[in-house]
């Protein structure tokens, strides 16, 4: 039996049209908790340790605001535009938490073509009762020509809890 | 020998100023774009595929944008205003790749004290070459009451490259 490959492409800019929209999924788990931290160096006790947690007013663990936005930059830069795009502005309103075992969408929809292939995309992350949970806009350069790539394989990462 | 406990300590709404500044750094490693992919689900392979980045504009593989606007955010959670923290707003603007081996500064500066504990920073992000890679502001809910609190130790992350 055969690896399967999997695949992306991008959207050229000639392709996009106003009020196109794409969506993007992933679920919160304690791993990305860890990773978050670990690789932007947030190590807010509000995001890692449940007791320290459960005395503030989120009760609970709760996602760094920034892994939405790293959502948002990931459906930006695999499905819509994809590959190719260059990454110039985003806004982000942080409007309620994001809690373990929530599952985001990123909804992006094309707000505006401008010249030089600039586009301009409404952002919106809803949790799965679908509250808003993060809003914004992104402003990329969207690609000029087609690329279909095949998706990188990531190493195994292991997280020892001891 | 003891463990040394590192802790870190919140600055209180009453206690910034207008003008205050603070700053934080992290070094880009390969580990960072690796961990960086697998918390956002950006695969892109312009950040993980060495030969592929090389046929790029860039030359060689890049951050993550959002990784810059994730040591923002960790300048603003762990140094200042810190703990207790309420992220509300934040916005950037991507100016310059960053390359691995890059050492990047978050210099954040508090721009206005506003009603109800509202605090405008601005945000800016330099590589070692003195050179401005992200831009923004960034708008929090101040901490009213001060916290001094211990660093969690992050789990052991190992990274499989087989």
């Amino acid at each position: 039996m055969g690896k399967t490959v999997e695949t992306f492409e991008n959207i050229t800019y000639n392709e996009l049209q106003e009020g196109d929209t794409a969506s993007f999924g992933r679920t919160l788990t304690e791993d990305e908790l860890v990773l978050f931290a670990a690789v932007s160096g947030d190590v807010n006790p509000v995001h890692l340790d449940p007791e320290f947690a459960a005395g503030t007013p989120f009760k609970e663990r709760i996602a760094h605001g920034m892994w939405s936005g790293s959502l948002i930059s990931a459906a930006l830069a695999t499905v819509m535009p994809g590959p190719g795009s260059v990454y110039l502005e985003q806004s982000l309103n942080f409007r309620r938490p994001v809690k373990l075992n929530d599952t985001l969408t990123v909804t992006l929809t094309v707000l505006r073509k401008d010249p030089k292939d600039r586009v301009l995309l409404k952002c919106e992350v809803h949790n799965q009762d679908g509250k808003m949970v993060v809003t914004g806009e992104a402003k990329v350069i969207a690609p000029s020509e087609k690329q279909v790539l095949e998706k990188p394989r990531l190493p195994k990462i292991t997280i020892d809890r001891g």
